[in-house]
């Protein structure tokens, strides 16, 4: 038996393509603001890769380059301007941030309506209570959407994560715990580990550690989705050891052209939507 | 073996002490204002053992009693209005309200600092993703008091949770999460639960449905703690089926007298706290 590969790329691909067509049926243009800080080599590949999403989709992205030492002070400023700009339908701010720079004060600084990411306390609190309106974080998004398109049911089923960060694995417990999913959050401090991954009908791997998640974590038919993005000696390789783990799984999920495409199409989406009602509410006050 | 119980009433009574001198020694008075509407006769309950805490302490409780029908908009501006008054330290609106009233904008229009309950969205988040200044609901809050009285260490253990509301089993989670716990939410849908409970080394039963959980959900030895308030025939019980869990079971909150005072003297800790931060801010502006 081999796992059916989830194929992230493919459905991203597809995903572009219905979003090129909503947005050639606007009259507005989606405009994304992405403010990136310094010059780690990591974060100008994820903002290219954003960017030729966005440019096929017809999103006018912005990349808003700033030196590593700028002042807290004018990145608030800046996203102020934003925040108050009727044409800006999204803002993004590429992590990491240098050590002088609060993340915290950064995020809950942007209009919650335009946090593109979904990572304010805002928005993060929203979606943890089920409540209506607010942004999905781009990555639980995009697994979420992947895992429907394979017909994948939640319910009942029990979910676990490995790792515990703000960004991947608190937003995805969150939405699978509102798909009726039982979720268990594993770390570096619990101790059977394996035991509990080897419950798992579905298995959510974010750890940042190059495959380290091997076939003894994985229940036969499992569905296994791998986060994990390592540059090593052999080239990228997720957190999962895909070549033992697909002899187990029932479905898993490749690095790359799995997950990786999924959060790009999910931040457009997300642009895109807010474009949308941004147009609506024009038309509403003509 | 007999389980060791949790008493919440006993440390809930030695805290209020401590609380009392603590207001004793500022020069501002605390100010709790709760917002009751209607006539539910348990939340008058709740809102009466409120009361005499406070007034034991030296509190200043105010319960604002309006009518079933009063609109939205009118409870808004009395928000509105005690988010500007400088001398009120918390606010909270006692659940459940009219169904023509939504809970979520009242919630959120709370002054995240005078949230007392700590429900609204940002102070959720803000607590999910472990970022500094929010506002712990007073449930959760009460019970990690409660465990760390009696020294029962959380990081590494295995923590399950039986029900997911959100004004407990969600913040709970946090707070076990930032505890380093591996944590698991269970709920209605969850296939497994006994086998799941079994598991856990601290089992959190927060269903509602009166001693439900009987022995076998419980690994020998581990810790019980019980949310549950239920009004039956033979008096208040919990969620556990007290009598039989005892047996089995290391440790043990009673209801009454275990987790509900935790939750009463929390909530006062949050305004005490809020008043000492005022007479502070004061002091420098003098």
């Amino acid at each position: 038996m081999t796992a059916i590969i989830l194929d992230g790329l493919g459905l991203a691909n597809e995903l572009a393509l219905e979003l090129k067509q909503e947005v050639n049926s606007l009259k507005v243009i989606p405009v994304l603001k992405v403010i990136l800080v310094g010059n780690d080599p990591e974060s100008q590949i994820y903002v290219r890769s954003k960017e030729k999403r966005a440019r096929e989709i017809g999103i006018n992205l912005e990349v808003v380059s700033l030196p590593e030492t700028i002042e807290e002070r004018e990145i608030l400023d800046l996203i102020d301007r934003f925040n108050k700009q009727d044409e800006v339908d999204g803002i993004m701010v590429q992590l990491p941030l240098p050590q002088h720079i609060s993340y915290h004060n950064i995020i809950n600084a942007l209009d919650p309506t335009k946090d593109a990411d979904g990572f304010s306390a805002v928005n993060m609190g929203k979606l943890w209570l089920n409540e209506p309106n607010f942004i999905a974080p781009a990555t639980p998004k995009g697994i979420m959407t992947l895992l429907d398109h394979y017909h994948l049911e939640l319910a009942g089923k029990n979910s676990v994560i490995i790792g515990r960060s703000n960004i991947v694995s608190k937003p995805l417990a969150s939405l699978l715990l509102a798909r009726n999913s039982t979720v268990t959050i594993t770390h570096r401090q619990t101790t059977n580990i394996i035991e509990i991954a080897r419950q798992a009908d579905f298995l959510f791997v974010a750890t940042g550690q190059a495959e380290m998640v091997d076939k003894s974590f994985v229940k036969p038919g499992a569905v296994v989705v791998d986060v994990g993005i390592n540059r090593t000696d052999h080239g990228l390789v997720g957190d999962v050891n895909f070549s033992e783990v697909k002899q187990v799984a029932g479905y898993l999920t490749p690095v790359p052209k799995g997950v990786g495409p999924m959060t790009v199409i999910s931040l457009m989406e997300q642009v895109v939507s807010h474009a949308k009602m941004r147009e609506e509410n024009g038309a509403k006050s003509d």
